[in-house]
């Protein structure tokens, strides 16, 4: 059967350690003729060596693909704080168009049909990642005719808990995940609930540090699976300051600094 | 170095594609002397099964390794709809204590200081999943000397976000994963909020069909990575009966199903 389609595949690679990449991952990363990566600026050059580190130990040497780099129109940057409202979705949108767009181009002019593109996602791609949306637009545009498949990954909320041994929910208790965005919000609110559960991500601010309660534990973690991996986990108010420590000495070693935690409800615990 | 502790590891297998293994689950398989694996009765056949071929399929030939299966008391039942309040919270203790001391005394008998033990967990054991505790009760009994370690492994949840090609989260939005129970309990209140996407898991009784709102889209999945696999997506009130039917049709052939679906707001997506 001749396919004449271009073909996409969203490989997650989990979130750091190259050890947790699935089968189908590696599967999935032999059948690529072209890689596309985008490039995030220097913070995450880091993160940029990994995914080549990850085609030249999982790719088997004879198999031929190339890396295509391509610029990444920075986020942009709405004010801390700011409500997500209509005006931040709509720059949003319109950052997820230009992207779609170069994309567009380079898959024209490196990918044959046929042939098969892949994205390196990091962690799974269906959690706080655009690459599945970046792609959705792409095959919206009648130019290209593409079909794509996602591959899960280990996330990095998978990692935290199994670096800590804890289960993510409670006994038949609901999980939150979040961002350091919304928890914010929820807690400048007069009174806030939370669930048994609340798990953090995208929190550029250590939010936990403005939680004011005694009835949580925190289960924190930064830079997991990499060289400068740190893990602090305790009553929230007893180990506050340990992790806001800990978070700047990491960002002065490595350059940068990715931190995901867990808050749990101790009665629950 | 010699070590006199026993090791125990909890090895997440993923929720039903063999090829959804990780290199760190692999090489976990390959050191690991006995296999514990829980016999969950009739029902559930297929899954211990699965367990075996994941054994047969991953591991070098030339590793040593026995399978040792035991009883498990069933889980104590609790009303659909009862309120899940302190007794049955002293249930399900109960019952978790039983559990603890029957692999306290296989683990005696079974296990030589120095040597590893496993248990396949489905999907990742860190959701919805009663293992971790059932250890940690374990390694706080004094007699047993146990090093433990949790290797994560690609949930359900991942499985039906990447086969339906979808993020979980909407844009800057939070997730809530929940039970059939709990969404029960919520859609029973007069007036209820969703977050922008809700997970819903361990659900016997397809709670989606209870919910009268038509600014929903059901992401819906049964059986995944096996031969029964289905799935299904659409306007909520538009695809329900739909699944219904599936749902049935899926146990009348395999013998059994297990679902898990995604319901999101419209105007989010
Ligand atoms: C853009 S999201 C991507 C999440 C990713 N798709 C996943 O599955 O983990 C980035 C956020 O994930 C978390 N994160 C990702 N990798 C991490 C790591 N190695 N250590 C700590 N946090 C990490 C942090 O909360 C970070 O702000
Ligand atoms: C006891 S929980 C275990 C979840 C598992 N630890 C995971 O990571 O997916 C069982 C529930 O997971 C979901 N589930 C697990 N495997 C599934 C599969 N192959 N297909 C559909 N749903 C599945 C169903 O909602 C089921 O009721």
């Amino acid at each position: 059967m001749s396919d004449d389609r271009r073909h996409l595949l969203l490989i997650g690679i989990g979130a750091g350690d190259p050890q947790q990449l699935t089968l189908q991952a590696i599967d999935a990363l032999n059948r690529t003729d072209v890689f596309f990566m985008l490039d995030k600026g220097q913070d995450k050059d880091e993160l940029l060596h990994f995914r080549e580190a990850i085609c030249r130990r999982h790719i088997a040497p004879d198999h031929d693909y190339r890396i295509v780099t391509l610029p990444n129109p920075p986020r942009p940057q709405v004010p801390y704080g700011a409500p997500k409202d209509d005006a931040y979705r709509a720059i949003v949108a319109e950052w997820h168009h230009q992207r779609s767009a170069m994309l567009a181009d380079a898959i024209q002019d490196t990918l044959l049909p046929g042939q098969t593109g892949a994205f390196l996602v990091w962690g799974d791609p269906s959690l706080y990642d655009s690459t599945i949306r970046l792609i959705d637009r792409l095959s919206a545009s009648a130019t290209l005719n593409l079909g794509t498949d996602v591959i899960p990954g280990i996330t990095s909320v998978q990692m935290l808990c199994a670096l800590h041994r804890i289960p993510l929910n409670q006994i038949g208790e609901s999980v939150l995940i979040t961002t350091g965005r919304k928890l914010q919000q929820l807690i400048n609110e007069d009174e806030y609930q939370l669930p048994a559960t609340t798990v953090v991500m995208l929190d550029g601010n250590s939010v936990f540090q403005h939680i004011q309660r005694d009835d949580l534990m925190l289960y924190w973690g930064a830079n997991l699976g990499t060289e400068h991996q740190a893990l602090i986990s305790g009553p929230l108010q007893e180990v506050t300051q340990r992790a806001l420590g800990k978070r700047e000495e990491i960002k002065a070693k490595a350059g940068w600094v990715m931190d995901v935690f867990i808050i749990i409800k101790k009665q629950c615990y």
